[in-house]
């Protein structure tokens, strides 16, 4: 058997969390491209929204929800939110043993690739913006491309009402985007989960411009972390997905299908005062 | 010196608290009615906003906020929230000793004082409107009164960024009010501490109809209260404001003199997993 790789199986879940019900476009991303695994989802909806709230609160929020995660004996974390992924990544994947992966470095992976004239903006959240996250990563993939970035603070909300097909939104998605249309972009990373439900509007302000939405990279990149590190799950069962949430679950799964794209079939009440 | 009443005199300070910066627009009058009283003022900034969340959780911060704001050595407990008043105020008042009111009877009062025609409008976040508080307070002062309701989720986070003067503004404010216009209402209950700063945009496009912001009234009320406990603070001392916040202070002072209409000399920081 000399020279042959030995396989271990590791048939524990992957854990996914999010300050609400955002991440759970990462999920459905998961879910497609790795069949066999199963996830355990925390949103923070007692907590929600991060994107306003400082760096020492989201830090912490997030060390909590990865304790949270642990405890459902996951074998890797997946920090499916933007401001948590800028502000805390490092110093989670710092202190705890599992692997943990966020959604910036697929994002910024997959802008770098896709652009052509070396101009790439970013939209997020004002504590994934100030957080300068996505420049540094673009920066240290290629040092020549030149990032502007834009917060918009009212698109989560907009989405979150449902008006994300509106009039409203389309003239909000302009306020916000006017600038960056002036910078000549050629890519532009939606760097929060929210935002591809505001596709339409945003690719009528920024026409031709190619919308990156991290989810699907991501979950390219946790297939590669799983072989790496020889964890992937065996088998043939059922996938499962359970869901776990701060805040009362009941309007959490109605809301979370549209984000999931499929039914959710219960949701359950956590403390998050680990 | 028999029938005479015997003074008490209390200078401890009237604690305040709210889901963020808003009730300092309460903090505002009762400092202007109140001249000679100190007070203690809480921010839950970490957990903000209340309004989208479930009952059972804003209960739970309420009781919390409360007995961070009695570690403070408060005579008394002012609600400033329109969510946590509506949700939490009948079991705070049964559960603690220290005098408690909320900012949801000084309002119906004041409407039900002031419409002519028996028809009130009431605005508020989703929690407000759900809870169903205004309209059982005002028919609990006068049966015969018409009430109609609107959830307004989006006013909060157009204040926040500082949209209120704008075209949009009074867009979304023709969206969520033209139901009301149509129920002929004459008094319009502005149910959360952000939305006076959208007088200007509700008044165009509600014309001649009364806004109640019951941050005056309560004001009021509070005074009585002092007066008929006996708690009412003495001496000629200058008047002082402390300001705790749940996330970190920073931003908090420059974004709360909007709101208070004056300079917050200090803000500090207290961890709210009491």
């Amino acid at each position: 058997m000399t020279g042959q790789r030995k396989i271990i199986m590791d048939n524990r879940p992957i854990g996914v969390f999010d300050s609400g019900v955002g991440g759970l476009t990462v999920v459905k991303e998961i879910l497609k491209e790795l069949p066999k695994e199963d996830i355990v989802y925390f949103g923070d909806t007692a907590r929600v929204p991060y994107g306003s709230k400082s760096r020492a609160t989201v830090l912490k929020f997030s060390i909590e929800n990865t304790i949270i995660l642990l405890h459902h004996n996951v074998k890797m974390i997946v920090v499916a939110c933007n401001t948590s992924s800028s502000v805390s990544l490092e110093i989670l994947k710092k202190n705890f043993r599992v692997p943990i992966i966020g959604v910036i470095e697929p994002g910024a992976k997959q802008a770098v690739r896709l652009t052509k004239n070396n101009r790439i903006g970013v939209i997020g959240t004002k504590g994934t913006i100030s957080s300068g996250a996505y420049e540094k990563e673009i920066h240290r993939l290629n040092k020549r491309i030149k990032v502007s970035s834009a917060s918009c603070p009212l698109f989560v909300p907009l989405v979150e009402e449902g008006w994300n097909q509106t009039q409203i939104a389309k003239e909000i998605a302009k306020i916000y985007l006017s600038p960056l249309k002036k910078s000549d972009i050629d890519t532009l990373i939606l760097g929060c989960t929210h935002y591809p439900l505001l596709k339409n509007q945003i690719a009528k302000v920024l026409k031709g411009v190619r919308l990156v939405d991290s989810a699907r990279a991501l979950a390219a990149q946790v297939r590669g972390i799983l072989d790496a590190s020889n964890i992937a799950c065996s088998g043939n069962k059922k996938q499962d997905l359970q869901v776990y949430v701060s805040d009362e679950p009941e309007s959490f799964a109605r809301i979370g299908e549209k984000f999931l794209g499929r039914c959710i079939r219960s949701v359950k009440k956590v403390q998050v005062n680990v």
